[in-house]
């Protein structure tokens, strides 16, 4: 694609959950149509878009058929198989690219990634079996947390080790996948960066979010972070230096411990972040059109901050508490997911705290 | 309707321009889900919204149909004909009531309305003949205007009489519709308010707004309006009397003139209003989702205003200058039409000012 999609165009999405319904209402304010793709029925996605594929990942038929009916192919997750988007690729462009998608994919790689930008991480070691795992040990000390390789999110996946005599447990929860074990980083909060490039190169962050999780789950991230001058520099310095050695087009999510000796990359996900949900009540352009801008070939939008926010996760039963939260003046982003399950993402709310100084 | 509807609940909405699509997406942070009416195919709001009656107002099967399938129903146009209403008012209720559509498609009664409230509206008399438009032009005056009662909008079904000689003329431009001829008044600006009511009777108004049209659309509204403290309260108090005498539901919009003897009401219209597009980028909640709230049975949101903003419209080719528009900070809202026809609204565009004072 090297010319900007055309408002009108339709814009294919991978997944229906409430990234992806996020990006179709996004992409409707700039012209385009959204098609979801998504073995699912009833998905918030499909709520808002104009077609939806209601195929699987393995339906190579379907695939062709929803890639020759797009003008360009994102996603909302990571975990979608490789022959899949093998199948989509040889038909139409998909941003983030294959290499953005195969970094944040596996943890060892996305480590080796950043670590060979110069960029800090946690101390890691690649774990296979027991063997691996002792030497790891080792090296890395304990307390420390062993992880699936693949296919982790929100905490799971995931075996702490408080001592070495935790590893025949934490290696058996992980059910025979490759891992990684990674030390603890002694930080004070963590931060994320919503970053994005267009396909010119052009990069555009936003001001870094101060995320607090509970159970493994973020719960409210706060804009302003509590950052230094300097800190808030390096962290968009980092964040367009992954950008652009992936040559990414698109939102990247880039989490960050602050820690005494500067800014630790906990991980990046190639796609708009829960963390930057803020940007719909802070900003004019929020995270979702600046992901569908990029990928549609548009110049960014103006990421600038106009309010300072507080965004909360409504999770499981938290959506219960919305006919009081109505009362108040906390902005209301529902899903349209039926049931409420305990940690089910639900919705969220931004609380305007004030104008951006 | 005794209970606010619940989140998951389907709102069904008469229309399918880009009023019931900014509607749509607004209802799907709530966590509705919508179904537009509308005969029309691959129509604005059909892109975001669920569910899709492609039928005609004169079929009643469908009207009960489309009316059992949903929870409240409203309309983004005035003009759906009686018969319609009727049958969809028989099984769920419909918001804003029947009293205010009445009123307001008529410009007789909605004339007569707001005098037996005390407001000051342009000079008017009953035109359905020769000879009444004789007596109208000899207590009115002229330069006026001769409007259709019903079905007018953007400046259609309207003739100018500069002079007594032209009735004759303006009489024929009317093909025998029933007419009124309005006195011109002498103001020196148009500005509207965007005024909501919720089930409950809570009263809640945006920021007045500053109208300039062009060949008798819309071209910007620009907030602040440039009105004395008094005025701006006379507008919210006269908005206010305008919705409890309606016993309304909804968002309306009335549109004022600013002249030395007050303000004065040129027309009012039951429905979310061009004049109120600002709000989406102004506010944290804007006319779309205000309007939602209400006829939901929601308490209304904060409409505070945080930015001051410029809303311009893209009226038929405008729309090709978006490219240019993309790399400046407005924030673009495209409605999905195909084809910039001369005068058709395409979309519009907020571009912020500053923080609101």
């Amino acid at each position: 694609m090297t010319n900007p999609l055309s408002t009108g165009a339709t814009i294919g999405i991978l997944g229906g959950g409430q990234l992806g319904r996020m990006l179709s209402v996004a992409a409707s304010r700039l012209g385009f149509k959204t098609c979801i793709y998504e073995p699912g029925g009833d998905s918030p996605a499909s709520h808002v878009a104009n077609y939806h594929f209601q195929k699987g990942y393995d339906d190579l038929d379907a695939l062709k058929q929803f890639a020759q009916s797009v003008g360009v192919i994102t996603y909302e997750f990571e975990n979608i198989p490789t022959s899949a988007l093998d199948a989509l690729e040889a038909i139409k462009p998909i941003h983030p690219n294959r290499t953005a998608l195969a970094t944040s994919q596996d943890r060892l790689t996305e480590k080796d990634f950043l670590a060979s930008l110069g960029l800090k991480t946690a101390p890691y070691a690649d774990v296979t079996d027991a063997a691996s795992l002792e030497a790891a040990i080792a090296t890395i000390g304990t307390p420390a947390i062993l992880k699936t390789r693949r296919m982790g999110y929100d905490g799971k996946g995931q075996s702490r080790l408080k001592s070495p005599d935790d590893a025949v447990k934490a290696l058996a929860d992980m059910n025979g996948a490759p891992a990684i074990l990674e030390g603890f980083v002694d930080f004070s909060h963590e931060v994320s960066v919503i970053a994005a490039r267009s396909l010119d190169g052009a990069v555009s962050c936003y001001d870094p979010g101060e995320n607090v999780h509970s159970d493994g789950i973020l719960s409210t991230t706060t804009v302003p972070a509590n950052l230094t001058s300097a800190q808030r520099t390096d962290a968009v310095l980092l964040a367009a230096q992954i950008l652009n050695a992936l040559d990414y087009v698109g939102v990247l999510g880039v989490e960050l411990f602050v820690t005494p000796q500067g800014l630790i990359v906990n991980e990046i996900a190639p796609r708009v972040h829960n963390s930057g949900h803020w940007t719909q009540n802070g900003c004019t352009i929020c995270q979702f059109e600046q992901h569908i801008r990029a990928i549609a070939g548009w110049p960014l939008g103006d990421g600038s901050r106009h309010s300072d926010v507080v965004m909360e996760n409504l999770i499981g039963d938290d959506v219960l508490r919305i006919p009081d939260i109505a009362k108040t003046t906390d902005a209301i982003h529902l899903y349209g997911k039926a049931d409420a399950k305990p940690g089910r993402k639900m919705g969220h709310v931004n609380r305007i705290t004030g104008h951006a100084s």
